[in-house]
């Protein structure tokens, strides 16, 4: 049994408490605190940037990496762009009341659901500071308390930002209760955090595979799965190689490090000869290395310039989360379904056709979060699929999957509306 | 660690790869299956019953309760029911493959959802052998595969219903493997099927409180919480005196044993000198016996023939589950909602008033799975609000809360449609 410390009890239920108070909020006083908190980012930059100014002398200390030295880093330009994030969760529609499914049964009864905050969301979170403000803001315009427990080397970060929300939405009116902030770095209080069944609602994990991998399993609470990304583009036989060409590009190359990102290229036999040197000399100019099987690498083999590797069994299902594509040529659709069937994560898989036929039968036959025809899986975000903004994205066919925007942090309530009615 | 036994391994295994198949099923098939175990309720009725005088005649000598034996009894009649109840199954829209919230974005892609099957549903339920067809007809038409593992009390009759339904199936089509039973009584086989996530999608459970406690507890997937309703009614100062009489007494007494029938009622110290004298003589007619509060028992006391209790502090927030009700007056709608905050199961709340404010007010501030005004909590039920069927209620926030029908049964995936969009 994890034995819950004193402090995480006390967090834990000032949360709870100011969950009910948030659950009543009017949409119009959330607004208030979402802009103050924008407001605060510009008017207390001084004192984040100090904060940040210990993180950064600490990491660079500790000889971190120069990737994570850069998520950690705070500058005024990265905070005006959080400020702005920010200002556009304000003008997003506040999903708590919305009124569906409302029907009148026949015996005159009105009955329908209403939209309700789930209660206590709880976010485990690595290097960037800036997942502070993006889950303390996005909890809060969908009425749900929050409790916030970053990474190590961003601790004074963090503890700067979330006194600058705690203190923005009370002046607002909203409890400061409503944001919980451990400071404690002690990996004791995570057990601590996963084992709060009830006091939390919802986990959300944000960060690499090994942290996703063991909140998921030691939870004791539902948990938002997702986060990893081994993510396929099927090009088929009838696809028109300028777009294949164009998004295998993006897919790879716009964004490497994240989750929706290009992992294995499978090609069919038929277009590969024609198609495999397009896509690769593009890569390769991108800097794009290649792990490649023996037919891709038959193919690709006798061209200069490339970056080529023959693959290996370790390079399916692999999330490179870098410039690195692992390549297939596969003799049919099916070839290709099943190697997504093995390999894949339920993310996000494309293909790559101007066959009717086939595109239908990946829409069928595909099971993962999202599914593309004809287009770039980096579209598996929150903004870019029209939801405003995201907190995660879920691989898990529980509550949400996919891109999990301000609805997806709601419940609902039934609501009946009578004029007497009893059951016979 | 719980250790999982080559049955329960090989039983799941097959369930998940009959859930591939299943998930491609069209509604025709599957209606057909459906129609098939409809028709075989009749046609192997013998077979049924005399597995089910095994397990009569076993429970009677176990000294059974009658309420156990009756639970556990089939008869024509019963099969009959149970034949219709299947065939309306049939009737249900078949929520798979539903595309919603589909819309073209700037971009030109067009983004939306495409309902899909959850994948292997596992059931752990008590005595009645009814849920045996009940689950497995909802699991085969939401297109889920089903594990199933019954009480000890009923298993041969659940057995044969389980084998009928297999071999249903099997005629239309759909591969036998879909429904899974547990023959092995074991207790043990109960912590397996808890242990196995990944391979169970979602648990439910259906019986006493004692084993959906259990469940909530162990099981490390996806629990649909829910199916213990301590369920209050309001009785507002501005209650239509009679649709309150009629409502708290079809609530309490139109099925006692239920989790949505009345457990205590509220009710307003302005309106209960006049209106408790009425509802207690109804109810004594129908032999409730009344837990009361010193101010319920000073209106009451004088009364003939009734059946008073005075209340104790275990009677709030207590699911009867009989003809028993416990009784408070209150000064005001506050302490009305107080009381519900404090001693309610999350499940179903009702209140009885002509006064819009107070009704508002109810509604926003209630939190639980369905809030009525002016209607009976007996109406919390699939079939009642308009899902058709249900496999359980659920008290949790997450994935779906109140009846469960065949969508909630679902999840869904994004289907992406474009012409070589690329992100920038």
């Amino acid at each position: 049994m994890t034995t819950i410390t004193d402090e995480m009890e006390t967090k834990a239920r000032a949360a709870k408490a100011a969950s009910r108070q948030l659950a009543k909020l009017s949409t119009q006083v959330k607004n208030q605190a979402l802009l103050n908190i924008s407001e605060a980012l510009k008017a207390r930059q001084e004192e984040v940037l100090e904060a940040n100014d210990r993180d950064y002398s600490q990491g660079e200390r500790e000889d971190l990496s120069e990737a994570l030295l850069d998520r950690l880093l705070l500058n005024p330009k990265r905070l005006e762009e959080m400020a702005k994030d920010v200002g556009s969760v304000v003008s997003l529609p506040d999903p708590v009341g919305e009124v569906f499914d409302m029907r009148t049964l026949p015996n005159g009864l009105q009955a329908g659901k209403r939209r309700v905050p789930l209660g206590v969301i709880g976010a485990i979170y690595e290097s960037r500071p800036n997942v502070t403000i993006d889950i303390a803001t996005l909890c809060l315009k969908s009425g749900n308390a929050v409790i916030l427990r970053g990474g190590r080397e961003a601790v004074h970060s963090n503890t700067a930002l979330a006194n600058l929300v705690r203190d923005s939405i009370a002046e607002a009116g909203v409890p400061r209760e409503a944001v919980q902030f451990i400071e404690n770095t002690d990996h004791k209080l995570v057990s601590q955090m996963l084992a709060m069944k009830g006091a939390i609602d919802l986990l959300i994990p944000r960060g690499g595979a090994d942290l996703i991998r063991r909140v998921a399993e030691e939870a004791a609470m539902p948990v938002v799965t997702g986060g990893i990304g081994v993510c396929h583009t099927y090009v088929d036989k009838a696809a028109d190689p300028d777009k294949a060409v164009a998004i295998a590009y993006n897919a790879k190359v716009q964004h490497p490090t994240v989750c929706n990102a290009l992992d294995t290229i499978l090609v069919h036999s038929k277009i590969a000869p024609a198609y495999l040197p397009r896509i690769a000399r593009e890569w390769a100019k991108a800097g794009v290395e290649m792990h490649c099987d023996r037919r891709a690498l038959s193919i690709l083999g006798p061209l200069e310039g490339l970056r080529l590797k023959p693959s290996t069994e370790d390079d399916w299902g692999k999330e490179f989360l870098s410039l690195v594509a692992a390549v297939r040529v596969v003799d049919s659709l099916e070839e290709a379904l099943e190697h997504i069937e093995t390999y894949g994560s339920g993310h996000s898989e494309a293909i790559i056709t101007e066959d009717y036929s086939a595109a239908m039968r990946f829409l069928d036959e595909v099971d993962a979060a999202a599914l593309f025809v004809n287009a770039s899986t980096r579209f598996t975000d929150g903004a870019q699929l029209g939801l405003g903004a995201e907190v995660a994205i879920s691989t898990s066919k529980m509550h949400a999957r996919g891109p999990m925007g301000l609805r997806e942090l709601t419940s609902y309530k039934w609501i009946v509306l009578g004029t007497g009615q009893i059951r016979t």
